[in-house]
């Protein structure tokens, strides 16, 4: 071992699981947060050559990808709110669809991660925020519009009162995600959390605080059984 | 000092509050969980005799009170499910409600805690039983009699979201309990307790866990303002 | 109101969400934890004659169940390791099935309550049990299988290594289920359940500790979706 | 949907519930911390030409309402110490006061926040700042004019004492309202919470941690039934 | 090693810490919670001959010891409220005393640890019980009592507001013990824990939860200080 | 699935890993709390006509263990205090020593699983009990024989300065366990652990509370490369 | 009231607590974190000419202070360590000296904090530095010096050992404060609070994390009664 | 005592613990986070001239080591991933090895340090990154390797799964550190820590969140045993 040596190639250390899309139908992203700026511009570079294999990078803050040189930025799609850049989506399914559905602004960062993330692994997502349950009429208006997607994601901090809400409503499968919204007993999230995993409605499945991918995930899992991609299709990306 | 002398004398070392109700229109109460068999049999025994300053005992259960006399019990209103006990209430006032409203049966005793004491400190009760938001048609169906008491106690354990929901849809003082209800995540009552705290409608007096005496001391300190006591009724109750 | 009146009829102050299963799929249950044997034996009992409606009873301690009259055991196919009764299910699928999969023997309680929920919602289960990854060859031994069912329960405690581990190597819809099971840090199943809900495999829904329940109503959701049942035969329940 | 449309039209995803006034007295607030700077601008903008629905802008950091345009801040009565901006108060009503008690200096933004916010809501507000119990004369003094009031704020941190000993002092409705003042076991205002709940003084509701807002609305509740606004009065807000 | 072994010999395993009184002024005591009853009955056999070195018993449940054969008991100065026991004291000091203050009757078992400890170590003891502020009177009707002591310990749970109060009228030393009275919030303990040590009147010296006989000892420390025993005294000691 | 036949075959869905011991030199050993009582007397008869493979039983309550037909009680060595039972141990090794030091006589459930277990393993272990900081005496006497120790075992509760003191005095590998002794701030272990891990002498490894099984696997696991075991005598035990 | 008052008159909402000294001999301290640099300019002003009361700051930043016009520094004796500044401090006692000690001298700013208090209230302190248990000469080497001191303050980080080893080896008044110090499971603080106060070796008063100053209030109770100011004395002060 | 004499020396109040070496076989270090820029300039230039007695710097952020005179730089040899920095290490050991296997590149910091603290020990050290149990097919290609060094050292964050897989595939002795890497239930590390003290796989020593120094030490530990330093190198050393 030379402690030194970790220094010399700008991406050693990293394994990348190529393989994942093949094995569980989700290929590998890369979270931002965390890594040093030197190494997600060596990464945001390498993979902007990159024309078969879809990568997505979530948690990238816009003030290190826009110090990106021009000619790299252009070669990627990167949405500011939810913070996530792709060079390009796996191919698109024609059926089926995601809806994500949000208890107020304050969730948009977590919510359109969810929403872009749906569509990177190929799924139609439309999104209806700022549903929160202290103006039920809000979800009355729009709950036919969201129990006709295949999949819900629901988006939330707080008490999280919106999970319990359409739970009870719709029979879809849902997946929850807690955000760290909020002050005080919001606790960064972990009030929404507890209140979602303890929800009154049955069948709601949760993820981690700000979870946005990971429920976009869950719901191409879903999509995995629902919708199959083709074998062929597959082989195609990677 | 002599530490045996604690045992010699019944009730010694209680200083009751008497001129708690003079002072603040709230008469003291005695908690019994953790009190001994013996303290209070001897207890019950002393108040019962009692015809002018009205006594609730909370917490006090069952197995107890049934242990004692037959004539001591006979001078108390027992209720087994809120573990409540008085001799007579305070005098009814003929104006005024208070609406109690729980999500779900499991919430029976802090449910009704509530509702007895509130009857206790002389004022008229009404009882909505599992209003769960899981099921919106409940609350739907009774939400025009909730809103037309003067004050409202929403009792609810897990998610408690029953607040959020019942928040937004009336304009009266709210005070809200959680319970200890469920299991896991639930946490003895502190996810319900984060839950309210954090509610996404405004204006929400939180309880302790289990509370339901307190939340009744809440709204009879607005009946206090809204309704008051004569200072002649109050000066022949202490 | 009346404190009284809560006593006088037996499963008064229940609101019973009967519309449920037309609703979301999902018929209500009763959690038995922390009601009553009077309640629950009333329960039982009314429930037993009935024919049409299918109710499951989960978190039923044998020692209650088994105090009931003969006649009102014999109606019911009761499970004592997994704490669940129900007098029939709903009417069973052809196709699709759930694997439900534990780390532990530790685990059966809710290993099984899983199971026999998702047969009760007229789904297959496979269950594979002590699959825990210290062991990592029984996991090999049976992945194939377990990869080859819709949805997939994994039920585990402790550090819950066998979420990430599975999360992995199948594609399917999962959802991982903490358990209380252990010591110390342990600390009741939320070491499990935060480390599920951490996990480096994306895309797993997780539950509340203990919560077998759930996690198949979760499942069922999903097959609400990949194999719907007819209106016709949905109306034939409730 | 299209991922980019975000940020097409600036308040785009909000849903206002306007009718929030109307259905419960309380009309919407904005809550700036979490907001971008871009957000809230647009916002304060947009507000500033309201002449007929008053709007309360609280948590907004004086440096980000100092960057506005002059022209825009001359239409806003801008508070700075409780970070709270309106153009105008609902109309004020002739009667009736909220007595602002706090603990210390140190609790200043929350205190002003709970004062401003009651101001706001049409009603007359009195605040007596830095009554810690640690100085016993400091309550002694001003006790008869704190109740006087219709209802009393508190507002403390640490360990919170003024609520127990205020809430044994007078018979009016009380809203305690926990700071995150002080370090180590304050925890951020945990402390002072947890000791508020646990108060052992009857009857006091308990905010969210620095939530000053949500005691002014609980106290509006109050005052929606003690001196209720006329019909007319309030169609001509909403 | 013989794992055996340690079954053969009653008391092996022990190694007292008889020096302890010679070097700090304080003799060692036995804690007799999660100790066996076979261990407890041994060791009170034991030190029931000893007439030289005092030793004290604490937390000693009476069903335990009132299982001890009546020659034995007979021996020991057994309190059954503070669940302590000892042969004899320490040699009284005719000077100096502690104020032992408690907040309610609740706190009993750890109010009466604490002023029998005090007792054992050869200091005088005063008990002022269920002072709660919740009715300052109380207070203020003892206050020039309690504040003639050397040194004040103070027992409250709940929202332990007594210790802020007192610490704000005192000059004394102050120990402060808080108890694990009360139910949700209250948390067992650390609720008043937390309250106390960050309570707004300086110079409050904190304890573990219920551990009155530390705070006991903490006075003899100041004893120690303000009226030394004579070396000739400790000698016969130990 | 059939949810019935789990009871059919005693031992069914338990996947023992017979292996272990020849993977990783630590042969599975079964966990006997939450395991219900016909479980384990079920797999004590099984494994009491074991022979070849070693067995140990852990948390095995006596009451259990007494439970048993006496011949089947005469095949295990039983250790009540450690609640530990086998049939035969490890071959035992000629060379190496593990001492295990506790801070006092209530840590000593966990103290002598530790040493019963590492005796189980094969290897010689010395105990030294009650040797608590708050007299150093008692360290400084034995200090020389613990050190002398290849591994050394610290079990400690409350605050466990013990394992400070000691990594500060001795260059052997340490292996930290906290227990649950205590009351309060204790937290059931929490607090030793934790002062465990931030222990400021450096070096020292930390097991779950009261694990005292598994500091003797990671003791064993220091002598599987400090004294070997051959291939062949290996092979004989599984 | 009018919001905007709060901002005429710079000192306003300050209610000092100026009989503090006649009533409990400790003077009020101005803690001065939280509060803005304008508040603590203008007070720093206004003391400055301040030369009967002595006046304490703590947590007063050196970039504040540095921040002052040089004839309003040079009035204070400002300490950059401790963060703390007076102009003058009460008389000096000629009798009776505090031992400070410390674990580490990362715990520097809360060592001197207490030091300097110390001094401020006039008395003698003695500092020992970087004694912590991991070397235990070093407490070997000073413990005859520290144990001549009246009253003993223990600061300390981490696992807080320092408490327990010198609790069990003097017989002076105790007081612990713990530090912040550290990372992981040190969690801010909160692990040598939990161990300080369940320290193995009895009568330690704990004191809130950081928190140097309260220790030496604590202190000087104790010298309150040991070493009482005449009345004279205490007059010419406030 | 003098508050300001502190500033007067630069390492004042610093007592090194020079002869641990001798004692320990580990050789103090300077943990360097929380320690001003100032001291640690000191320092630096204090050991730069240092040639007998090797010291280790931890946490030594770059910004701060760059800011140093270029001749200082040139005597450490400075890592600036594991933040650390010696002058030369302790004389290296001909034999045994030390596996550093991590989950993540994200866990790099922590990685790095534990190898860089196993060289500067004198002692050979593997790193093995990036092998998340997510992708299991990076354990299987390296397994063979890592378990042929003496001591293998864990590091991840999240759910720390890769601790149970490796603890139950090798019989070296493990330590495992947790990291904080991740975001929500990550919470900065505790999951993680939690995870790997109750894994499934057993004799696993578990260190401080992100403390890959300890772990380093704790190898080192082992390597007293296994390989030792003979008495003539270790006194050359100190």
């Amino acid at each position: 071992m030379n402690g030194e040596m970790i220094d010399k190639t700008s991406l050693q250390g990293i394994l990348f699981d190529h393989g994942r899309y093949a094995r569980i139908g989700l290929p590998e992203a890369v979270f931002c947060e965390g890594k040093s700026r030197e190494t997600l511009q060596k990464m945001l570079e390498t993979y902007s050559q990159n024309t078969q294999n879809p990568i997505l990078f979530t948690r990238l803050h816009a003030e290190i990808f826009e110090s990106l040189p021009e000619e790299i930025q252009m070669k990627y799609d990167y949405h500011a709110l939810s913070q996530t850049a792709y060079t390009h989506t796996l191919p698109q399914r024609d059926k089926g669809s995601v809806a994500v559905v949000s208890a107020g602004t304050a969730d948009g960062r977590t919510t359109w991660e969810a929403a872009r993330t749906v569509e990177y692994l190929g799924i139609k997502a439309c999104v209806y925020e700022d549903l929160g349950v202290a103006g039920l009429w809000r979800i009355v208006t729009n709950i036919e519009k969201i129990a006709s997607a295949d999949v819900i994601i629901i988006v939330a901090g707080l008490d999280a009162a919106l999970a319990s809400v359409l739970g009870g409503l719709v029979e879809k499968p849902i997946f929850a995600v807690p955000t760290s919204v909020g002050y005080g007993v919001a606790r960064g999230g972990e009030t929404a959390l507890a209140s979602m995993l303890a929800s009154c409605a049955p069948g709601i499945g949760v993820m981690n605080i700000n979870n946005g991918y990971g429920a976009a995930c869950a719901a191409a899992r879903i999509m995995n059984v629902l919708f199959p991609v083709s074998a062929s299709a597959k082989n195609m990306v990677s």
